[in-house]
């Protein structure tokens, strides 16, 4: 079953990454599209852009019809990374220089910029109603600005000793939930859903979206680098305010090596260990269970199809992954 | 006459700056908003979204319905004003700090991406026939590629030993040149004009924006700091390869200070005299001067009317400007 759904996401990733060669190829002035197409090209899951062709198959409409809004929402997630990662100062992404390594910090502004309008140009390109279209331009365009309100957040949050529950859970939803609440969201207009089902849809994103950012943090810890390919603990020495360790503090856990950047990997396993005994990361992996449960049962105004199945499976692995 | 000009343009930037008020409010995160107004309250001459006011006017639209559209235009240049601020490491934009001094970098490009899907999310609201808004839009996103490929081009000439007139002009027209375009096209777009009248407005709203840019360098040569608020010759002294420096070249006249930033003001206007001599700022002059009258030319197609009379005289304006 997990096998199945898998080479149902190779399928669409590979439609997406065909349609990406052609809209968005490498023109004049060339510097600027090579480093616009630097992330693109470094591969990632393409799990965005896979929901909104499925969501719109779910509906009963033609993924291949799709690909450029497809793209769109992909070159929307790798502007805000080219940009997160200028702000975090982040080295490497996907296994390769981050773009400001390669071109500075000037050509990998203008590069996500440039991806940013290429989205929108690019949503301009699919084949719908024109009502429609212009609902998922909406639709992605306040999604970008809910993207920008929860990097806020998240960079502020880094400034302040405590943040809550509530706090933190809008910062992820705005920063990881809506822009997969825009994938499902805008297949489903595109194909021509009803305003029911399309909020449905954008309800599921929204929450596995969600699921998936807090199965991220739970990774973070419970996952051995030679795996996941980032060092064990590597957010909780940064000191970054995630769920788990929300859950810690309210429950006065202390946590040695939290925002300790020189803490040993000793350190670091043992005060992994007083997270697992507090049940703070439990908690986030309940929580993360939870939103995916409830995003699954928005699906249920959908009649069964083999898209909605996928989907289905899909939610599950956004939480059932390790790495 | 130039007097009805001025306020028949104030009126329209009054109407822009209210509908700011409006459709930009400070919310939550109010940090995000607050650096985000910042630049755009700074003031400016709004010349933008009141060349599209008049471009709707001109057709035989209502300006005050298509505020939402003239907002947007004017957030797309503010955002394009605080990336470019950061690329150049300008400390003062209007008078006031520059956004990345106030709130960082991470803050400025943050407030840039804010307004860039804020001017996407409010060109949606305005009311109008869902293909003609969409045309509008994809001419913002088309327009918004365009200015990266024109700023990338201007911080590639930067570090090359010479650039050509046709590579400069291709230059200010994607920086410059394009923006008043789709001003002008979008304003006829939106109020319901054909084809043919669309593209004679992105015609003169380009060509009369690439005189404006010309101006700007001519300008920098010819008003003294007390008039301008800059150096006089600053964009000399720093080495930037304007069409006044690309014909001196040309013409084997040497000019001492280019790019000599630590001259002194006796040495500067030595160099501007040479330039003067050598006929190189009234190339500029003149080459301004055919793009605007070229520009005007293109207006053709209108009806007469007071909103046409206004753009004529903004086209003039554009190169007769001082400062």
């Amino acid at each position: 079953m997990r096998m199945m759904m898998e080479e149902e996401l190779e399928k669409r990733a590979a439609l997406v990454t065909d349609a990406i060669e052609q809209l968005l190829p490498v023109v004049h002035p060339s510097g600027l599209y090579e480093a616009s197409r630097h992330l693109v090209d470094s591969g990632g899951k393409r799990l965005r852009p896979s929901m909104l062709l499925l969501a719109a198959e779910a509906v009963g409409g033609e993924a291949a019809a799709l690909a450029p809004a497809a793209v769109s929402i992909e070159l929307i997630h790798n502007f805000t990374l080219i940009h997160d990662d200028i702000m975090d100062n982040a080295d490497v992404r996907r296994g390769r220089p981050a773009v400001h390594k390669l071109w500075g910090e000037s050509g990998a502004i203008l590069a996500g910029d440039t991806l940013y309008s290429k989205a929108f140009q690019v949503l301009g390109l699919t084949p719908a109603d024109p009502k429609r279209l212009l609902g998922a331009m909406n639709m992605l365009s306040r999604t970008c600005t809910a993207i920008c309100e929860g990097q806020w957040l998240d960079m502020e949050f880094e400034a302040r000793d405590s943040v809550s529950e509530a706090e933190y859970m809008e910062m992820i939803e705005k920063k990881t939930g809506v822009l997969y609440g825009a994938s499902a969201g805008m297949g489903a207009i595109l194909a021509g859903a009803s305003t029911e089902v399309v909020l449905a849809m954008d309800l599921f994103g929204r929450l596995t979206g969600m699921g998936f950012q807090l199965q991220d943090d739970v990774i973070d810890l419970t996952t051995p680098e030679k795996v996941s390919g980032k060092r064990q603990g590597g957010d909780l020495i940064e000191g970054k305010k995630t769920l788990i360790i929300i859950h810690a503090l309210a429950n006065n856990v202390s946590v040695p090596v939290f925002g300790k950047k020189e803490a040993t990997s000793e350190q670091i396993q043992q005060s992994i260990s007083i997270l697992q005994k507090s049940g703070s990361i439990e908690y986030a992996r309940s929580r993360a269970e939870e939103m995916v449960a409830q995003g699954k049962k928005a699906l249920q105004v959908l009649p069964d199809s083999d898209a909605k199945t996928t989907m289905l499976e899909l939610a599950d692995f956004m939480i059932r992954r390790r790495y």
